[in-house]
């Protein structure tokens, strides 16, 4: 527990000479706790011992680092583990590898559940649950599943204080239990296509883990489907792919790049495997979903047949398609900068913080009613909205905090807005002046036009910048030196491919990076050949070094 | 696998009997399927070889018994087997004493979810997610805990092929872990209360399992929540058995009754467990959720602390609420009867189904697009609703399928309600022609005003012949043999109490019966004195056997 999060000496060195702009004994205690214990504050931790008045903004600037967030230029990965421990987003769990996902990071999951329900259900799948504890002998009857699974299983030997016969598996993936039960349902053409999912944890024993990215314990949804044949599996497999691709671009303004996974690439199992690559702010290729086609493996494996309306058996086409609590990493990962999170508005548990601000007492109930009412017709028009009206933080601070936890719009509400009806209006993706809007009309419509106008804005904004930023990081390579060259440039590598399973692992072992995809999105033109061996190549393929 | 359900000769016998009125052939063949393997079949499940001319209602009639259902009268616990099995609930999953929960079981579950998830919101509660695995050592730390629990404990005991070094529990209840977590978090009583809740899957390695009602293997909500007094924590434990008392009546229409346990039945680590008891078509009890204080136990065992506003450390109180799939078995032996399944309009997946009737081929057409209009309209409106056009079977054959499932409303629409533009409505609670009522209207307002009418007057009916029934079943007694004797008639016996926990052994080891609760609705009136000491008795206590 702990071993990936290492005290940074630096920033407690640069935090202490900080204090001088501030009060000493205070700072001191605050800073205490949080640098010691960043990852110790609840979503409402306040700290005793300090007053509003003592505090002005300018010492809560220095906050910021106090607050600890390694700027993410300087340190990608100790940026990320800063970031979720101060948004509140996770935490560790006392077994090593596991994560607490707390209930700010836990609501950027529900949204993704949300949107997915919606979609999955539309496209015809239930819901439906399999257990966890699977027979140890049902791993083994897939070869290439059992190959890819054995080393990451933690097993059950023990239950109710006895040895058990057969060792359980704790799931690591369910497709060998969910053919086992498929076997019992389906017996004619028109039990087919049969279209479940269901949301579970799974437990994979990784041995280097990281918060959301790869933990030994994890969240997802997998869907399990059973076609009467090879064509309507291959069409659910790629619609699934394609649920996964529109989401990442239209929720979590991620430009993800859809293709398929190499052979060697391809899950244990499945005979094709489709992929959603995304490139993180460290130009890091992060695999954020997945859509098997298993052709008849699973069904061979398990006699998962049915009769064909010419009363032939057959065994049936399978897919299976899977996004997990990775994907939160990958949202943190995009869109983050260093004073934080920057979450896009249609994933954002909170979208829009209204922050008061007041002086003097007597402006206080004025401030507050405006900030309130201001909170009510957001909350009206469906708009998710926290008033953060705590006397225990100054305003300064309460800015810079709900910035780290990556809030999308910042309203703020004080005297000189009350008496003219309007509010100040400040977007998290521009920074400083540029990004506040001043007198922005109180009133109901045009106020919450202005805000949803906004939000909508600040989504097409980060989908831009994050497309803009993995175009110019993707390079057109054709030959392997190129490709080298581009990757240790911490680029990603797209050239044509048809070279064998040998030269990929070549790849892999002499610059680290493997290969993402076969983008669907083929560039068109000239023919092409391989860029290792010269031979024709049907398709590029994108090479990058990746999580 | 499978042992826990046993064909019934009896039932095979009378099928037998009753393919004398249909086509011996296409019976045999039907009933082959149906008896052997009567929980294979999926919710789309077609036999071939009938055609829909070759059927008639009466034939089907005869299917009700064919379909494999034991009398609820006969045998109860067979009875909702069939029904589970039939209704295609759940079916057990390859490891002793696990189920698979299938769409339609799971669709009851997510319509708990949902309504759970907005009460807990609306009290302020956040969801998140704690790992599952917890390592031994915690379970030890709190005396009573690790007595209820060990000899229920699975455990992992080996992970990526190494023997580990301290064995992990697969979490049965998550007080300990989530503790540990509290204990980082919990600094100032600024931190509290702290209010928290994950939906996730438990394990206890019971040896007696009844699907839904006691799995190895369960879904379930807990929630945990720390607090500065004990006051405050005894007002959210109230406050928590207080919500799932409101769902069960308001929308499973299950009359519980709620109250305290004693003393002996309190939850292993609490220091006050509040449950409600439900009365089930056999007259057992069952517990279907439960509401702990926890006092200092746990926060003592864990060293959960906080600084007070006077600066003095302080072990914070705490709670711990849960419902979870066994409720889904409270709902079935609740409402089912004879016939099958018989659920709450407010939690039906399908709250309507509808069934096109034709004989001629001219007829179809009218009578389906009269269908699919009365269904766009009814989901137009917001109503669960279900089309059955299907023409691989009769309607007979579908009325007592979907009465089987459960489904609260079925609208028939034939030629003649084509051309006078009207439906015929049965109701699922009043079988036969008392609950048929022809010529309602297509019109929409009409339509959508009287099937809203009826769902409403099914949910209260329900509620009401359940509270008939557990009124009629609970006998007042004032001695120990009137106790014994009103649990030898299956009946719940409520009396004062005020006796030891040896004399509570006694009554479960001479009767069977439990002390299920002091309920919190105690009758006004006389002083009492306890049915077994003849001593003052504060408070009446209900026994009863129970699952």
């Amino acid at each position: 527990m702990g071993a990936l999060r290492l005290p940074s000496f630096a920033s407690i060195f640069a935090t202490t000479s900080s204090t001088a702009t501030g009060s000493p004994s205070l700072f001191a205690r605050h800073r205490h706790l949080l640098r010691h214990r960043p990852r110790l504050l609840p979503a409402t931790a306040n700290f005793s011992g300090q007053s509003t008045a003592e505090r002005t903004e300018e010492r809560d600037a220095s906050n910021q680092k106090a607050r600890g967030i390694t700027p993410r230029s300087q340190d990608f990965n100790a940026w990320y583990l800063d970031v979720i421990a101060n948004a509140e987003l996770a935490d560790y769990g006392p077994v090593r590898g596991t994560m607490v996902i707390r209930p700010y990071g836990y609501a950027i999951w529900e949204a993704i559940q949300d949107y997915m329900n919606v979609k999955f259900k539309e496209t015809g799948h239930s819901n439906m649950y399999f257990p966890q504890f699977i027979p140890y002998s049902f791993i083994e009857k897939e070869a290439s599943h059992i190959e890819g699974f054995s080393p990451e299983l933690a097993l059950v030997t023990i239950g109710g204080g006895k040895e058990l016969e057969e060792k359980l598996v704790v799931r690591p993936t369910s497709e060998t239990i969910v053919n086992h039960m498929f076997t019992q349902w389906i017996h004619s053409y028109r039990d087919l296509p049969l279209l479940v999912n269901q949301w579970a944890n799974v437990t994979r024993w990784e041995m280097r883990t990281k918060p959301f990215v790869r933990t030994l314990e994890f969240l997802w949804q997998e869907g399990h489907t059973a076609h009467a044949t090879f064509q309507e599996a291959e069409e659910e497999a790629l619609q699934m792919i394609d649920v996964y691709t529109k989401f990442a671009y239209e929720h979590a303004a991620i430009p993800v790049i859809a293709g398929r996974k190499s052979k060697m690439e391809t899950f244990a199992g499945a005979s094709k495997t489709y992929t959603i690559e995304a490139m993180m702010g460290d130009r890091k290729a992060l695999q954020a979903g997945t859509s098997h086609n298993l052709g008849q493996n699973f069904s061979r494996a398990f006699g998962t047949q049915f009769t064909d309306e010419n009363g032939q058996r057959q065994h049936v086409w399978q897919t299976s398609w899977a996004i997990s609590t990775r994907f939160v990493g990958g949202i943190i990962m995009t869109h983050g900068d260093d004073a934080g999170l920057m979450l896009p508005p249609k994933i954002a548990p909170i979208q829009v913080v209204i922050v008061p601000i007041w002086k003097k007492d007597e402006e206080k109930t004025g401030v507050l009613n405006a900030a309130l009412s201001t909170e009510e017709i957001l909350k009206g028009a469906g708009i998710r909205v926290k008033l953060d009206d705590s006397d225990q933080r100054t305003p300064g601070w309460k800015y810079n905090f709900w910035e780290m936890k990556g809030v999308p719009l910042r309203i703020e509400v004080g005297p000189r807005d009350v008496s003219s009806r309007t509010v100040v209006i400040s977007r998290r993706d521009i920074p400083g002046k540029e990004g506040k809007v001043f007198g922005i009309s109180m009133e109901a419509s045009v106020l919450v036009a202005y805000v949803n106008d906004k939000l909508d804005e600040i989504q097409s904004s980060l989908l831009q910048r994050a497309t803009s930023f993995r175009n110019c990081n993707i390079v057109d390579v054709n030959s392997y030196d190129e490709l080298a060259a581009a990757i240790s440039q911490a680029k990603w590598a797209r050239g044509p491919w048809s070279a064998s399973d040998k030269d990929e692992l070549r790849v892999k072992e002499e610059t680290g990076a493997t290969l993402r995809c076969f983008p669907f999105e083929q560039p068109e033109g000239r023919k092409k050949t391989c860029l290792m061996t010269g031979n024709p190549a049907e398709e590029v393929a994108i090479f990058a070094k990746s999580y």
